[in-house]
């Protein structure tokens, strides 16, 4: 029971986010699904479709609160502001700088008692663009088969929040991979703090001319990239910043 | 593709059966689930609806063909009279003489060659009846927090689908984790290229103030510990020191 009680603490960290959501009965079916696996928090970004209407709740059965608690919110980087964790899933194998993880390498990794972390899942027909995929820290791709490699949302996150329970029965004890550093966990930087690093980069490169508005977006991504796989803490932060800071007082000399 | 090939043919061999179904749409999920994962062979045991309705297709979207071609007995013991391995799925913690595996303990065991395997479902409601959980030889619960225990049946499916093909992935030497070294091109940065980087970092950063004498050893660690995080590659070097070269550049604007 005291096992029970700790693996449950790692969970209730964990948020679910759903970018724009289309179809009522898979919000149902994830609801459903997050219950059997011991998740509660929802999170839906601008969802196309009603959370609580009844087709919804017919398919979430016993788990309709999780639907009336979904916190709604406009934007995926307002959902992740609070964040310390996230991890994104993609059904493509794209060009990222980042490596494709399964689940089962990559989701135990949310299970860390004092960070709020979240698992974010895209629209039912076009998954996260790219722009959002770069709010993420890490990348998972459900290994399917060649012969019909699209999941349906709702399965996919059946799929997740199945390896996510069971890893955190496995082990109160064993977390994944990629714990290099995590003496001062709770220390990571929020997404809050790194977009605002990643704008003041922004700021400056474009001041001092590294970066023109043109190609701005592309070395953008590729910098917050670098910065993302990193997995900043605060201190960290500010001490970029605190560069920054001092690049910009350069950069105002000259000018004046 | 050799491998793929290997793999394909363990799963060729695993029906799943299910018994008295009572929801169209949960067949076509579990087509579609199956066809995900590399399964074909759908057996229904006096299903209680039309596996080929309208409501089933739309769920199935590209897997309607394992619907056309599932096989329809009238009892359990017609379905698995040719199969030499069976398992049966229980959501119940029951009086059996057998133990309840997990998915992942039990699953691989179906993934042999040159044997007939079976996975076996039962109804939504009630799933299968003592009699019927004795026609099987090993049993699987899959594990779901106390909260809320019953598992919609087609996500049940998805779970032990989704654990045969990983299984079945392993299980082939060398297919193991998906990528992860081939989304790291081989043109990871070689250390001499991070120690010309880290170099000319400590210089500039000096140059602009940010770092003096006596601050540089400490802050350049942690700078350090940043970008050895972060596994830069080539590209990222020289990305990174092009903005090193735009600050040397106005640094020496202000001196002259």
């Amino acid at each position: 029971m005291t096992t029970e009680k700790k693996s449950d603490s790692y969970l209730k960290n964990i948020a679910i986010v759903v970018v724009e959501p289309q179809g009522e009965r898979n919000l149902g079916a994830i609801a459903r699904a997050m219950k059997n696996m011991g998740l509660s928090q929802l999170i839906l970004v601008n969802p196309q479709c009603d959370p609580q209407s009844l087709e919804a709740q017919k398919m979430a059965v016993h788990a309709k609160e999780i639907l009336f608690a979904a916190q709604i919110v406009d934007s995926l980087s307002t959902a992740l502001a609070n964040f310390q964790r996230v991890i994104a899933t993609t059904a493509r194998e794209r060009t990222l700088r980042s490596p494709l993880e399964t689940p089962r390498q990559a989701l135990p990794w949310l299970l860390e008692a004092n960070l709020k972390s979240a698992l974010v899942f895209g629209r039912e027909d076009s998954g996260l663009s790219n722009e959002e995929l770069n709010q993420a820290h890490r990348f998972v791709r459900i290994p399917v088969h060649p012969q019909y490699e699209s999941l349906n949302l709702s399965q996919a996150v059946v799929v997740c929040a199945y390896e996510l329970y069971q890893a955190s029965l496995d082990s109160v004890v064993n977390i994944g991979p990629l714990q290099i550093e995590s003496a001062f966990p709770s220390s990571l930087a929020t997404t809050a703090q790194l977009d605002g690093y990643y704008q003041h980069l922004e700021k400056t490169l474009l001041e001092i001319q590294v970066l023109y508005p043109h190609t701005a977006p592309n070395k953008m991504a590729k910098l917050r990239r670098i910065y993302q796989r990193a997995q900043l803490n605060g201190e960290e932060v500010a001490l970029l910043r605190g560069i920054l800071g001092q690049i910009d007082w350069l950069a105002q000399q000259i000018k004046s």
